[in-house]
C-alpha cells in the first residue's frame, strides 16, 4: 500500500503510485485466475474466466506500455485492498462442495475483482488527463472497457442463474 | 473473511455470510468517513462525504432490517477486502500536504469503497431473488441505488477537476 505516504507530493506521484498498485493487482489476477478456472463448473463461467485470463495478460502489457510512455520503470507496490479481494477469490479453491453454490461464490469474487479494477482505472484515466497525458489515458481506457465488459458478462451469468432458479 | 469456508454449504449460507460481510463494511465506513470529511478541502467534496455519512447510517439500519426479515440475528464477519480498501481511505488522514492532491486521493479512495459496496450489493440482490426473497432484494436495491449515485457524484467531482486543469 503506502498510497498516502510522504512519497506522494504531486498529482504525478499519485498517478505513478496508482499505476504500480494496479500493475501489482493485474499480476495477482493472472496468478489467481487458473485456480478459479479449475473450480468453475458451468462451462460458460469457465470459458469466461479463460478468456479473461488472456485479456488480463494483455492488461499487464498495456501497463508496461504506459510506464514506458510516462518514462517510469515498471514496478509494483503492495496493496492490501487487492490482496484481500483476491485472497477471497483465491479461497474459492476451498471448501464449498455444492457446485452451484461454488459457481455463485466464484462469480461474486470475480465481480469484486472487476469493480476494484474499474474504479482504479477510472481514477488513473482522470489523473492522466489532468496531467495532460491523454496518450496514457487512451491506453488505460482500452483496458477499462474490457473490465466493464467482463463485469457485465458476469452480471449476465448471475442473472441467468436467478432466472433458472425462478423457472 | 472465511467467505469460502466449510460453514457455507447452501445459497442461503452464502447469502447470510455476505450480509455479515457488508454489515461489517458499512460499519467500518461509518467509522472512516468523519476522518475523510475532516481532510477534504473542496466544499463540494466535504459536503458529499457528510451526506454520504448520513446515508451510510441508514444503510446499516436497512441491513439490520434485512437480517430481521430473513430471521437471522445481525452479525458481522471480518473481511480483509474491505479492511484493505478502508485502510487506504483511512490513511488519507495521512501525509499528503498538497490539498488538491489530497482531494484527488480522497475521491479515489471513496470510489474504491463505493465499488466494493456496489459489487457486494449486486451479488446479494441476485442471491436474494434466487432464494425467493424479493422482499429482501427490494430493501437492498434501495441502498445499491444510493451507492451508485454516490459513485456518480464522485466521478463528476473527479471530471470537474480534470476540466479545471485543462482550462
Amino acid at each position: 500500500m503506502g498510497l498516502f505516504t510522504k512519497d506522494i507530493k504531486t498529482m504525478n506521484d499519485l498517478f505513478v503510485h496508482q499505476l504500480k498498485d494496479i500493475y501489482y493487482a493485474e499480476k495477482r489476477i493472472v496468478g489467481a485466475l487458473p485456480k478459479m478456472i479449475e473450480k468453475a463448473s458451468a462451462g460458460e463461467l469457465r470459458q469466461g474466466f479463460e478468456h479473461h485470463l488472456e485479456e488480463t495478460k494483455v492488461h499487464v502489457q498495456r501497463l508496461e506500455q504506459v510506464f514506458q510512455m510516462h518514462g517510469v520503470e515498471p514496478d509494483t507496490t503492495k496493496c492490501p485492498a487487492i490482496d484481500g479481494i483476491i485472497d477471497e477469490a483465491d479461497e474459492v479453491a476451498g471448501d464449498v462442495d455444492d457446485k452451484s453454490v461454488l459457481d455463485a461464490a466464484l462469480i461474486a469474487a470475480a465481480q469484486a475483482v472487476e469493480h476494484y479494477e474499474i474504479t482504479r482505472y477510472g481514477s488513473l484515466i482522470a489523473w492522466a488527463k489532468q496531467l495532460g497525458r491523454s496518450d496514457c489515458a487512451d491506453v488505460l481506457q482500452q483496458t477499462l472497457e474490457e473490465e466493464k465488459a467482463t463485469d457485465q458478462k458476469l452480471t449476465g451469468l448471475a442473472e441467468s442463474r436467478v432466472n433458472r432458479a425462478a423457472a
